[in-house]
């Protein structure tokens, strides 16, 4: 069920809480635009880092798992006896990380990344004396200007190395798309596939994501497969972008009024510590619901000041609800969150099993 | 010691460290300059969240602890015996947090502040039986425009109404100033004491705060109490304004680059779960030792990204030393945090006692 008027009002705040139905609408939602275009699915839990969110997503239709740190991947694989198979976008180096990486490819069937020798080296010594070899794709840099190689030349390049190297299988294309990316992902892409197929070593996938651009992933046919993460709970930074309406927002904090020291101007408990300072691009730092005309000018730890025009028209112990700019780290930030549902009788507290996991 | 090139080599980041030797210098200089200055120290436990630090900050003369949060102050005062006094800076609303409050009043001094009637009376029911009444300071606005009642007037009044208020006594005057504030901070509390003190009740504590300010703090004479934050690690916003020199800093990111995949262009494994996306005013998400040449111009949740002019002339698994823009926000997300100092034979690794509350 909905929180009641008054569960909001005995909530003690800021509370992140979480509406499990509006995110399985939005689960299905792109779930059934990438059947119809025979696309695969394959969720960035970094949004929810709830293996029961997980689940849900698994459930849908989604082929497995993406995760962005092998320590979330372990908290996720440890959480749900439905996660088998998860792609860790990341170059993983370093001696921890590594013997962390080969005790969970025993459990589930593990995919890495890879855009350089060094880094496809160290997963080589790693996996060189495994029962199973490692796969690995290649990132390839597509216009985000983050990680992976420049070139289909140089994809082609390094899936040989990959190819070569002991303990490894080369899996396939990886990218995180530039917002529109769609022409470059598909150039790029098409022009690596060939160019490894030719040295004869087959590409047998190629995946993108990101959610702000996932309603056009199939201008993009290559692509074999799709990571969307934020989707699942929506923030105010895919609102504003078109992607999606407030009440397709499935997260919300929520956050009581400590003081309204002018007639425009109110303090609410949910500072950066709750909403975080993460812009996206955007002037403030959420959006209060039913509230058009408050804007969140200024954060401090555990102060958000709402400022308006005209009066707030706001009173001390007032709770708002707040859709914040990018949930993937408001999840981050807390250690439990609440959950409704309307099959729930009564709202749930769920531990945010990889939470924190900052190595 | 410090951490050795080896010890560096083997961090598995990203890795806070904490140089507890900087650590303990800074908060000297601070104390020393009190001391001059007849103003006692209250520091912020906000920057370390360490019951061993403020140990360290007692011991150096501290009169007690500053806390933004009830949570905190607990964890705090569970974590050392020599933390006998603490001072809320915060309205506490709702029943829960006062409940908690209640209980914590019965193991240490406690202060709290109030900008409202509604937050005094929430106060006074929680604290209307207790065998000691709660001190109640008043928050005064003198330019920050956060919480804060608006004129001395409004000060005096409020102060007469926690005066009344059973289980209740007025404690003095709070402002957290504008920077460069002494000025505004000297008056409004000149104007206030005297008003209060017309109607018979006693202004003990006038107490301010700030780390940017700190050492101007003088200059508002009427001061009685001082609580910077910040000072015990220092950071890049405190670099960038002149009060500190980048070897005053005594936190630091270490981060290895995971990805070169350009001239001028390198990725750490650093993003804003590591270093927070606090800008503070700043251009980059902190500043890389050594390196004025670079700008960390972005971050992702798990990606940092560094740009130069030039070659950026990294190589991939190389560590990099970061002082974050915003130390605070960053010790709020890590559970725990490598620990040097001269005297210790290894480096130590301690929990973050009170992170990541956010209720």
């Amino acid at each position: 069920m909905p929180l009641s008027d008054q569960q909001i009002a005995e909530l003690n705040t800021p509370a992140v809480v979480v509406d499990l139905d509006i995110a399985k609408k939005n689960i299905s939602r792109f779930q059934d635009y990438a059947n119809i275009h025979g696309l695969k699915v394959r969720p960035h839990i970094k949004t929810h880092k709830l293996p029961a969110v997980a689940d849900i997503q698994l459930a849908a239709g989604a082929v497995g798992i993406t995760c962005q740190k092998v320590s979330e991947a372990e908290a996720m694989v440890a959480g749900s006896d439905a996660i088998k198979d998860v792609l860790i976008t990341y170059n993983i180096l370093g001696a921890a990380k590594l013997k962390q990486l080969r005790a969970l490819a025993g459990k589930v069937r593990l995919s890495v990344v890879a855009d350089s020798a060094e880094v496809v080296q160290g997963l080589s010594q790693a996996f060189a004396d495994a029962a199973e070899p490692l796969t690995v794709l290649v990132e390839c840099n597509t216009g985000a200007n983050r990680c992976g190689v420049p070139t289909p030349e140089a994809a082609a390049e390094l899936a040989v190395v990959i190819d070569q190297a002991p303990g490894l299988v080369f899996g396939g294309l990886m990218t995180y798309p530039a917002p529109s990316g769609e022409a470059a992902v598909q150039s790029f892409m098409t022009d690596a596939k060939r160019l490894i197929e030719e040295k004869g070593i087959a590409v047998t996938v190629i995946t993108s994501g990101g959610t702000p651009s996932m309603m056009h992933a199939a201008k993009a046919p290559v692509v074999t497969e799709y990571r969307p993460g934020t989707y699942v709970y929506n923030d105010r930074s895919l609102v504003t972008r078109g992607v999606c309406g407030w009440d397709e927002c499935a997260l919300n904090v929520i956050a009581t009024v400590v003081s309204v020291p002018a007639e425009n101007r109110a303090i609410i408990d949910a500072g950066s510590k709750a909403l975080t300072s993460d812009l996206l691009g955007l002037t403030g730092y959420g959006h209060v619901l039913g509230r058009e005309d408050i804007m969140i000018d200024q954060l401090s730890e555990e102060h958000g000041r709402l400022v308006t025009e005209g009066p707030i028209g706001l009173k001390v112990g007032d709770k708002l609800r707040i859709v914040p700019n990018h949930a993937c780290v408001v999840t981050n930030l807390v250690d439990s969150l609440t959950v409704i549902a309307e099959d729930m009788s009564e709202p749930e507290v769920w531990p945010v099993a990889a939470r924190g996991l900052i190595v």
